[in-house]
């Protein structure tokens, strides 16, 4: 940006602050996550029936057309439910969003800057808003923003947006916030997933945990161990790795990373369909073997196609509830403990280990559930992600110890807890009980975790939504904005529940616990 | 069709049938509903990555390019959840599906003949399936047939068909195939409507019965009278006639056809609020004032706009559960009663058939709630068609009366019933206890009922799904080749409601009553 264009862009915002009569500062805002700082006006704009984007000012050039298709699917939203069929008036038309990305790359980093400025003036000929960012997934989350200012207006016939002229600025609060999602329990069709990341962007969660594998099946190919999807439920519940990619690549355009997982040794019956070596024995099917090499070089081709595929700079590995009375009840594991002067703790221990040194020799960086750190933190490498999720506690523990941590307290943040409110949802607190800044930064961020054993394609949708959006706002929105009491954003959460599903989203009413049905006719808002 | 081209289809029939090895009648046949013959025989035939549609033989042109469209949609279905990356194979590939449509005509007329016949042939340079119908709407159904024939297979990496070569004849039992939605206690956007109307056409369902307006809300937009929609729940939740004609025009392109209802005088209390004056008293709000002429003319000017979009044969007129007694409390009202020698009995009588020669007057056929048959049943006018709801005892009482009837028995057929089994909606016969074949005639179908009390946007696919494709086999399968034990067509089922997952139709497990969600980790097919 040079600086005649700097000195331009500061006098637009130096003019949309003076055009701001009465500015206030979050009545009845109508944005889900709260931004960082909003201010507006009273005006009534229009939105072109055929509006434009322009990128005048990037440096980015979208040649895989990521802002380009970001931006019809906005405009596919706010005009998906009604005929626009008024007359475009002469005056007070936004013509045009002009979309200013600063940097060329398009790479989706752990960490990427994806903050944005929005501003949508009263004033200007050509009437536009504009955009500006330092990454186009900066961007992307202005277009969410600038699409949820539009209605679509019952007298006009035409798009229009309240309350101009508008100066956003916003940033997300941590850069990891996650939804987990389990296909091992139930496979969800590639169809559902994508609904899923769409809802995701929708209130600007950007990691997609896929929790690929476990006791029950396993659903994907493995081009170095083709037998594993022999594990699947059957022939048709599977991905290939083509569909992996093309998840992968369907998240990230719209920016959202997949976090791939393969949860062990714990959790991992299924792979011994395909290979039963895989298992202790026919009888003790869990956890993997830990006394063959053939369990780790499975892991290792595991984590070499994962590489191909799951871009992320992260590989979840799992780690959890590991019962290892198998390994001290099938003769030829205990011959090997006893052989290696090892006890069941010391091979957990071992197993743990020796799959982070494969997945950090494959480019990743681990994430590993919390009984891993509670049993041998002071031996998890350093580039170890804590993944909390049995209490609230565990997350000063880590960031003490010097490790990254991520927030999932089941307690709180499990959407299969259809007994946990959003309200619970709202409130809880990544940081709680941290107040060395230095070790906050360690909390990269939080996730909600829908696990699969009771929810399927059929009811994934509402038992995610609204209960992971109010999280979302958590996870997104600076500290000092997020609410004390969460009847303060009760209405606002709900226009956002009612939009979700304007929107093809099926998400549940606010009223009672987990997925409830309405009790009773009524306004959408009001359930 | 002339002499050549029938020849040239009669030998093709011939060939079809001799290469078919071993034909068995409905062993694994996975088709929903189950068409009136199937013969199949054993080969693996691969679909096209790219293949086309001809209309080689039509007498239709396609101007509105339903047809061509509905093709498209049937691809996408198919190739929705993997990525197609095989290598077309040089034989057995299926290279086009030709469909020949005897007449010109698009126009969705109650009646329209909906049959066809389907070939997938083993043999021949192109290699081509054939669709033959007599209308646009019967093509529709055969693609729809094709479409569940094909599935990804995980070897090939293509789309595939077995068990060909395939002859398929089909038309359907009933002519009338409803499913009932309410914008009334929960506003539904258009959006998950036009969902709706997408899935009926997975099992064949033709007719959305949509029952607008109710005590609740009037969501909808009647230019005639513009302060009705004041009714409406909220700002945002309504239609303009823009978006009804929309969705008219979005169901008829798939072959569904939109029966509109307002439900007099008793369900229409929020008439009022834009019109107070149709209220009894402001105290006393429903039914409808049957003193005023102002009450009819409102009526005549609702379905005078009703006229304009909604082209189906039928309007319906409810005239279900009249609680007269605000007619007889309020003053006026016992006034006119008395001047004009009335008991409550007569004027609910007058009302509704003076309301049925408003709607004939506008070209509708009637379709009025049993009551009104019940009540004074040989005062209705012949063009009449009485609706079923509670009990399953009227049909043949409406029948022996001459009047056409639907049946939709609560105790069967109420998804809203969430003890309602899928078993139930099976096992309901329309025409059970009528016996004289001229009787059954008038029974033109049956309808299953998504009363809106308790669900909204968030919950209506799978509460409608699949108990209304168990209903929809009964509707449209021969009745001797319905099962008379419902376990006999469960996994069927089962594999059905699999695929309208695949399809992003969150259909519930057929475990369970009503939306049950899945009890236990498993495969789709045996929740």
């Amino acid at each position: 940006m040079n600086h005649s264009a700097k000195m331009a862009q500061a006098l637009r915002l130096l003019l949309a602050f003076l055009a701001i009569g009465s500015c206030i500062a979050s009545d009845n805002i109508d944005l889900w996550p709260m931004p960082k700082t909003v201010s507006h006006g009273t005006q009534k704009l229009y939105i072109k029936k055929d509006i434009t984007m322009s990128m005048v000012g990037s440096t980015y050039s979208d040649e895989k057309s990521i802002l380009k298709d970001a931006f019809q699917r906005m405009v596919d939203l706010i005009t998906l439910n009604h005929v626009i069929d008024g007359i475009n008036p002469t005056s007070m038309v936004l013509t045009c969003v002009n979309v200013v990305v600063h940097t060329p790359d398009d790479e989706l980093n752990f960490g990427a800057d994806e903050s944005y400025n929005l501003t949508v003036p009263t004033t200007g000929d050509p009437l536009y808003a504009q955009i500006e960012a330092q990454t186009v997934f900066g961007a992307l989350h202005g277009l969410q923003t600038f699409g949820q200012l539009c209605y679509f207006d019952f007298t006009s016939r035409l798009i229009e947006l309240n309350s101009a002229p508008w100066i956003i600025t916003d940033t997300p609060r941590f850069p990891y916030r996650g939804l987990l999602i389990d296909t091992a329990r139930h496979y969800l069709p590639v169809k559902i997933i994508k609904g899923v990341i769409d809802a995701m962007t929708y209130s600007k969660l950007n990691v997609l945990h896929w929790h690929i594998v476990d006791e029950q099946s396993f659903p994907i190919e493995i081009p170095s161990y083709p037998k594993l999807w022999n594990g699947s439920y059957s022939y048709s519940e599977r991905y290939t790795m083509s569909d992996a990619i093309d998840i992968v690549r369907y998240a990230e355009r719209r920016g959202v990373n997949v976090l791939a997982e393969i949860d062990v040794p714990g959790h991992a019956r299924s792979w011994g369909v395909g290979y039963p070596s895989l298992w202790p024995s026919d009888s003790c099917r869990e956890p993997l073997d830990v006394s063959k090499n053939f369990t780790f070089e499975v892991i290792d081709g595991i984590l070499s196609d994962f590489s191909k595929v799951f871009k992320f700079k992260f590989a979840h590995l799992g780690g959890d509830e590991v019962n290892t009375s198998c390994w001290t009840t099938t003769p030829h594991i205990e011959g090997w403990l006893n052989n290696n002067h090892m006890n069941v703790s010391d091979a957990y221990r071992d197993f743990v280990l020796r799959s982070q040194k494969i997945a950090i020799s494959h480019g990743y960086d681990i994430i590993n559930w919390e009984e891993t750190f509670n049993n041998f933190g002071d031996k998890l490498d350093h580039k170890t992600v804590v993944h909390n999720w049995l209490g609230e506690d565990v997350a000063p523990k880590v960031v003490a110890a010097g490790l990254r941590c991520i927030v999932s307290n089941q307690d709180k943040w499990y959407l299969d807890h259809l007994d946990a409110s959003w309200e619970g949802f709202y409130m809880n607190e990544p940081l709680k009980g941290i107040n060395d800044t230095k070790q906050q930064q360690l909390v990269i961020g939080g996730e909600v975790c829908m696990w699969g054993e009771e929810i399927d394609a059929s009811d994934i949708e509402q038992t995610i939504w609204p209960r992971a959006a109010a999280a979302a706002e958590r996870l997104w929105t600076p500290a000092e904005k997020l609410a004390n009491d969460t009847r303060l954003v009760t209405s606002r959460l709900a226009r956002f529940r009612c939009l979700l599903n304007q929107r093809g989203v099926a998400a549940a009413p606010l009223a009672g616990y987990g997925r409830a049905s309405p009790a009773e006719p009524g306004p959408c808002v009001r359930q």
